[in-house]
């Protein structure tokens, strides 16, 4: 049975289908509530919150579920670079805070996390999963958050990282395929060697792993799911799509270059963030395609760009917005989630 | 039922699964007319023959097998370089020349083909099927060939290619995933736009084409072929899992590196031909990429890189051949291409 596994069981949800905890907003409390009250996962993308909010994000989706969900967390190693180069990269931003009229001087910068308070909370408010990406945490993390009665899951884009995850003591990957919106999570190999297909990549990775392997990547429609079970994979993850929907946290003009896009119109840039994320193109891309060697690594760079995005997503600009998007954005329509979810069940009901 | 559709009844095959025509010599008479014995269709790679070859190979081909079986042509438009240019390339090789002692001085260049020779080849053989790459054939050949019996297919990497195809009259086509090893058929968009992962694009095709879709890039096994099923493609076309048959004309050297691979080990290169490419990564590719602006359009770098990769095959020598490979690598096994039929066909059955 698709919708009976050792997943669903463990984690005591109905459908394997979990939401994609896109951090920077998305993932509102009606979103993640919504996806967990109809029977699949609800994620929170915890990774851009301070632990405060992060506690509020979590009760508020307790207020209105009282189904399982989930946060997602980043696992960063903080980058070695000197304020010099940091200075030279905040005035390349220059132009864009001209154009918007931003005012911000050069932001203090977080460079680290300490994730045990986050994890802390995670286990102090009782969330059922919790997921990392960007890399591996400490085991003494992972063991403690499963003694907690916390499902802990891992991020990998290569079968060397998913054998990573699993040999650190997860208990399942997500597997993330080239087609994927958002920050690509690879963190053992050069971002260009992992950008393997969806369809190439989970077989490879079921076939290398014992613990239930998660599809993510392209994956928009109850097609893409019945395609990921077809696979080998125990349950999808899908973010795009979601994206779209009434209760999503993303702003109008990003909904709105989704909803609008082919295809054909990502790519895979660091411009925003400093890490190799997908999402639409638009100007603030193509004015940094130039600019490369000003890019400094991620969480800094996107410190610095931050006021930009967020001014340009309050005067409805796309062209400087990170607009993150997967490759199968033509399937995206403006809905409910719960109509989402409904396309998905009844068409893998009917094919599988 | 998985095994009878549109094009199974067209083609009048058992099972809809189609050996991808990989030019250069993998598809020899012995792997061709295995996979149309087997009952599925096999496909002569005729893009780099001329047609007095084409004619000898599908008369080695109807020798061993009474079944339906294809070719594959290559639509050129004859790029517009300049001696001077072509004479700067051939001389960057140089470089590799010497590396292998090969002596052949710059090759005579056959810039345009002649499409109608090798389509009254066809017809008069009585091919049952003709598919394109890298272009849209006129509409009197396709016609031509229609009323000759022969079933026409395109080959498609975007949603806008796919349209033009079934615009042009053609009667499938074959959606080329980013996953896919050997040449992208991209022709209507630059190529780097085109890199879209098969689980995303094959629903988004299916959505805006009546004609079949037959689906391509990352397919390696029955897993594969019904997860192509569930997106709604009615057949697919295999490559790289037929590099290693013993039925293939791949040269050892090229089976060995695939057998080795990881889905991280290949790239998108133009180093060899001057069009996009997925192979292995090896020397050749390594020293090209600083040489970027030396390489000429295809067909033109091909036939300067030709005796280069024929002497390095000759060789044993790995470093300097174009190792054509998709990213579901990790699944390839030295084995039968019946072997490989009997896999997809158990599998789907199982599956479906």
């Amino acid at each position: 049975m698709w919708n009976e596994n050792r997943l669903t069981n463990m984690l005591n949800i109905s459908y394997p289908i979990i939401q994609a905890p896109m951090a920077g907003g998305p993932t509102t409390p009606e979103l993640v509530s919504e996806i967990s009250n109809y029977g699949g996962l609800g994620m929170i993308g915890a990774g851009y919150l301070d632990p405060s909010q992060v506690k509020e994000q979590i009760q508020a989706v307790k207020a209105l579920t009282n189904s399982p969900f989930g946060i997602n967390l980043f696992v960063i190693e903080p980058p070695d670079v000197s304020e010099q180069v940091i200075q030279k990269s905040y005035e390349e931003l220059g132009y864009f805070r001209e154009k918007l009229h931003v005012t911000n001087s050069l932001p203090p910068l977080n460079k680290s996390l300490d994730l045990e308070n986050y994890v802390q909370i995670a286990i102090e408010e009782g969330v059922s999963v919790c997921s990392f990406t960007f890399g591996i945490p400490p085991r003494r993390m992972i063991s403690r958050l499963q003694e907690n009665g916390v499902f802990v899951i891992g991020t990998a884009t290569t079968v060397k990282e998913a054998i990573a995850i699993q040999d650190a003591g997860m208990d399942a990957v997500v597997v993330q395929g080239s087609e994927a919106g958002g920050h690509r999570a690879t963190f053992l190999s050069p971002e260009e060697d992992a950008m393997v297909g969806t369809m190439a990549l989970v077989p490879q990775v079921v076939d290398n792993v014992r613990i239930p392997v998660i599809a993510s990547g392209g994956i928009m429609d109850g097609r893409g799911c019945a395609a990921a079970y077809m696979l080998g994979a125990e349950a999808t993850q899908l973010g795009t799509v979601f994206l779209t929907t009434h209760e999503s946290g993303a702003k109008h003009p990003h909904k709105k270059a989704i909803i609008e896009a082919s295809e054909e119109d990502t790519v895979v840039t660091k411009a925003f963030s400093g890490k190799s994320a997908r999402g639409i193109k638009n100007a603030f891309i193509g004015y940094m395609e130039n600019k490369k060697d000003t890019i400094v690594p991620y969480p800094i760079q996107n410190s610095l760009t931050k006021a930009i995005r967020k001014e340009a997503g309050d005067q409805g600009n796309a062209d400087y917005m990170s607009l993150w998007a997967g490759q199968g954005n033509r399937l995206n329509k403006v809905c409910s989630a719960s109509e989402v979810m409904d396309e998905i069940v009844s068409r893998m009901r009917e094919l599988l």
